[in-house]
């Protein structure tokens, strides 16, 4: 447990590893505490306010350029504060990228991307430049097993795959030799967790509520020539063009979301940036890595190479579900919350969000140390 | 000012007239703020929690029952709760509602019908059913105006303009020989405001930001047959019978909104329910409108059987602009807050919705009085 005091107290948080929505700091939501019935000295909550009024306009700024200063977003890039989530982005992504005769390319590499590729069914040609499905997905694929398309309108991946637990390391050299196709990444479980080098990619679109917020905002990067390939006779809410152009005030914006993932920027900044939340985030994984391996008793079925740093995925005693069933159980009585793996694979799983601190991995591998003594 | 210290203390809250996002009861936001870090003992604040999660599975059936008890939604209807507020409504009423050779009748009120419109062109066959647009919008349709389609795909409206200041008043008998054709309503800015007999609509949908929550939510009532018109080739997501069959967990719902408007419902039963929220909107509308009329320097342009309750639009001598844009930031500097009317037509708004208190607008009528006296 954080504190000394028992699990139910007011002042009682517990360890959070849920896979998302997750956690989130505790600094942030004190600061969100404190000014939610009078914001600022405006006399009314955030929630209160006209997304068109000075002080939300403020709010909405402040968090795109937190965005832009954190990721190091270059200016041909617009960034537009979205609903609906990576599930809207599957259905959106294709009506506005895609061209007709151009297939889109699809690194094949889990639940995530399978579900991007249901959407694309009936209404865009797609090929698999590659997939890791004969091995369930444990890990990604090699360089030489990725077969690109010369005409592809789009390559598709997702840079991290929470339910498998693996996560495309080096992105920059893997994809070096594609400057005409555009590169389009759900990072949903990842951004922010590392810098990535904008200008590899088209498009980047990531749900806020795994490390950069609450869910209910979708942040979405896009390279301002490619926004305007879409038709314009799609439904006007579903082009980004519209979007970019009203500044994300097309339609009422979730604005309590957006004013989070502003404070959420500030929290960066204050953590001493990503090249500081970079390190600390390979620090929690490795410390987490090494307590499965050095056990005897917890195994990680993915390979080395692919291992995410965000969602990491491990069997006790060679997949015990009984034994499995028993430590989430135990872990959630001793402060220790949403380690269940996801119901279609079983098994435990820790998300070591941004948010989520070293002294939470350390009472993780702690208990897990503990639970082998006296179950192993 | 709602007390006797000065604006900017952290206890002071303006009175807020916001056309929405808006007023939220102070009762509700500070609940909020008491579980914002630790809800109900969990270790967490709802916005960590899973939204797979048994405690935010109990938040979900509140929010859902909650608004079935409050608004009396019989068992054929489904209550689902998305992204994207009217705006995506917009675009998915006809691709799930819309018969190929039926028209969409249409009653056009407004700037929110015209957007809605926007998104049949070039989509689905549509016909205006009626319009007061040669009148600028200042009243509704009368009875005898209406003509419907004898094969109409649905019927459009939109029950209350927040920009216009009107509202259809008596709902249930104006449509009442229409058995077979689905009513479809936009009841952003009205619903839970009254009693409505839902049996009379085929759909009703609502951004929950004017009189059920916070942005970001949008809630959609929908006759479960009616549903299952769409084209299943149709985005998995702009279905409405995905949602649906997911129970709004299809992917990840914006989790801290959907709990506020749970919190909103416990709100109206406290306040007595609906039918106390009505007699008290009936009230404060009742109090602006007679400020206006009996002053003979305010003046309400919309005709009076046509009068909204939720937005009360005025003008000052005639539509001075000098001195309405006076009049808004005094009461501004005052501790009313957000009363200039909507960009489109200028002058003065008052949105009253279910969170704004018969003392807020006691004291506007107050300021008004004060306001012609040094200036009229």
């Amino acid at each position: 447990m954080p504190s000394s005091t028992p699990l139910g107290g007011t002042h009682s948080r517990v360890y959070n590893f849920n896979a998302g929505p997750g956690a989130l700091p505790l600094t942030v939501l004190e600061r969100i505490r404190s000014e939610l019935v009078n914001y600022g000295g405006t006399g009314m909550s955030v929630m209160e306010m006209s997304h068109r009024s000075s002080e939300f306009e403020d709010i909405l700024t402040r968090a795109e350029q937190g965005l832009r200063r954190n990721l190091t977003i270059p200016e041909e890039y617009a960034v537009v504060f979205l609903q609906g989530g990576g599930s809207l982005q599957f259905a959106m992504i294709p009506m506005n990228l895609y061209v007709e005769g151009k297939p889109v390319d699809v690194l094949h590499t889990g639940v995530w991307t399978a579900k991007a590729m249901g959407e694309l069914k009936g209404k865009a040609q797609y090929r698999l430049a590659c997939t890791t499905e004969a091995e369930r997905f444990r890990r990604l694929p090699r360089p030489e097993e990725i077969v690109f398309a010369p005409n592809a309108s789009y390559i598709y991946l997702c840079t991290n795959n929470t339910i498998e637990g693996t996560e495309w390391g080096s992105l920059g050299t893997k994809f070096s030799d594609l400057k005409d196709v555009p590169l389009v990444a759900d990072m949903s479980s990842d951004i922010l967790s590392r810098s990535v080098d904008i200008r590899r990619f088209g498009l980047i679109f990531a749900g806020a509520q795994k490390n950069l917020g609450p869910s209910g905002v979708t942040i979405v990067i896009v390279r301002r020539d490619l926004a305007e390939r879409a038709n314009k006779n799609l439904p006007t809410i579903m082009q980004y063009r519209t979007h970019i152009k009203e500044g994300s005030l097309y339609h009422t914006p979730p604005t309590f979301a957006v004013y989070i993932v502003g404070l959420m920027m500030d929290w960066i900044d204050a953590e001493g940036g990503v090249a500081a939340i970079t390190k600390r985030n390979e620090a929690k994984a490795k410390l987490l890595y090494e307590a499965i391996e050095v056990s005897g008793y917890y195994t990680c079925p993915v390979e080395k190479d692919s291992r995410s740093r965000m969602n990491i995925v491990f069997r006790i005693a060679g997949g015990n579900q009984s034994l499995e069933g028993e430590f989430v159980q135990q872990a959630a009585a001793a402060g220790l919350v949403g380690l269940a793996g996801h119901r279609s694979v079983g098994g435990i799983r820790a998300s070591l969000y941004n948010a989520v601190t070293l002294g939470a991995v350390e009472a993780l591998a702690s208990f897990m140390r503990e639970f082998q003594r006296t179950h192993g």
